[in-house]
């Protein structure tokens, strides 16, 4: 996937980054130790990590993690289940109803494989996920894809090119070997 | 496998299932911020959540994950480590002896894959773990998936099929890729 | 990968490394509640579980995850993202200015796969990370395995083997599966 240079890491905006991600993990650390009915701490902590408030028909299990936030993009209907993770610095869109099972994982930053490069710049391209598309638990959606509408991403898979709508994603099967 | 139609996303039974993952889920933020030596808050919690007490000779570390609880069925001696999720609407059973890696996942219930009813059902089918079993660290095992005893599921697999007794069951290896 | 008896699951080397598990996941519990801003409760803590500081250019997000700590050798400028995971009784170095994704685990410990001595003996061998790695996402790094400098290990890998320097590790593509 193209996953394009964004900044330099040392330059003023990575600076404006990296403390915006010091401010979303403080947020992300009250918001995981609330009692899970105290829905007004978790709708200002939301707010506040979001930078908006959580559509009222969303549904988040916690914990819920995020380094950024400002760029999270969800929509209503959209249904998180427990412990997922979303590194959302160069964008990241949740469709209307779609589902992520639990562990998941959506990636938008990351590094230049080079070795002279990795520690220079920040890479990142944003991920879309259309209407009604469904993410299985612990799958990972990595920089740059898009999801069309409808797909279903199986549970485990990682998911490195754009999927096409109405498709379904599946990982590697699991090889049987008889031991004893 | 076989993941059956559970019911209907709108009628009475889900709404008496979503009220208890909305309990559940209470007592597990209440569980996953004690302090692990707080023996009596971990058992009067566990209690609640499994519905009976855990088994004295049962070790679960936390963070511990279920969204129901109740039809999570845990014999003695079984040994669950960190960070592991259990999704137990549809029954699941670990056998006398079983030991589950950290961040391992039992999932037992989904939604159809076709996109018009996948907003309408809720399918699922119990995951039974036969005695002496080894769940490897994050490894996923779906609905309806049964597996028999002294088997070994190796770390970061995704099972779905049926797994024998006395098998090890294995991911996909890794590819080394000679870069620069 | 060769990974040795460490020890008797009967024994009193047994008990000692099974009163420091104890110990590593009360001070684990504490650290994981805590205000991501509150940097000398977090010191405190990291230095009960390394049993020496973290040192001052190395970066932690919370939460973190060890059951003994005591052998997680951290060099400058190490760069942990969230919810990480090390199993480190049998010893894990992070070399300088290595780089660690969200939800990566390194195991060092285990059991034989023979059902018969699997609850007989501790097995395991050390991780060794050097200089400059990035490990991606999810990856996931079992016992015994080395990595040398400036390799790159892709999100969702399970790494069961030894990756020279300079080297991609990457794990197995998803499918698209046209459905509808």
């Amino acid at each position: 996937m193209p996953s394009d240079r964004l900044m330099r890491i040392h330059s003023p905006e990575f600076k404006a980054m990296s403390d915006r991600v010091l401010r979303a993990t403080e947020l992300t650390s009250r918001l995981n130790v609330l009692p899970f009915e105290d829905e007004a701490g978790k709708a200002e902590l939301f707010e506040r990590i979001l930078g908006r408030p959580l559509p009222a028909s969303a549904t988040i299990y916690p914990p819920f993690y995020t380094d950024h936030g400002l760029r999270l993009d969800l929509a209503e209907r959209v249904f998180i289940n427990q412990n997922c993770t979303f590194l959302d610095y160069a964008g990241i869109r949740l469709g209307e109803r779609v589902m992520v099972g639990p562990k998941a994982t959506f990636i938008t930053v990351g590094h230049p494989v080079d070795p002279g490069e990795r520690r220079e710049w920040l890479t990142g391209a944003p991920i879309d996920v259309a209407e009604n598309v469904w993410i299985g638990a612990g799958a990972t959606v990595l920089p740059g894809v898009s999801i069309g509408r409808d797909s279903v991403v199986a549970a485990g898979a990682v998911v490195a090119d754009d999927v096409p709508p109405a498709t379904l994603v599946t990982g590697p099967k699991a090889t049987l070997n008889r031991q004893w």
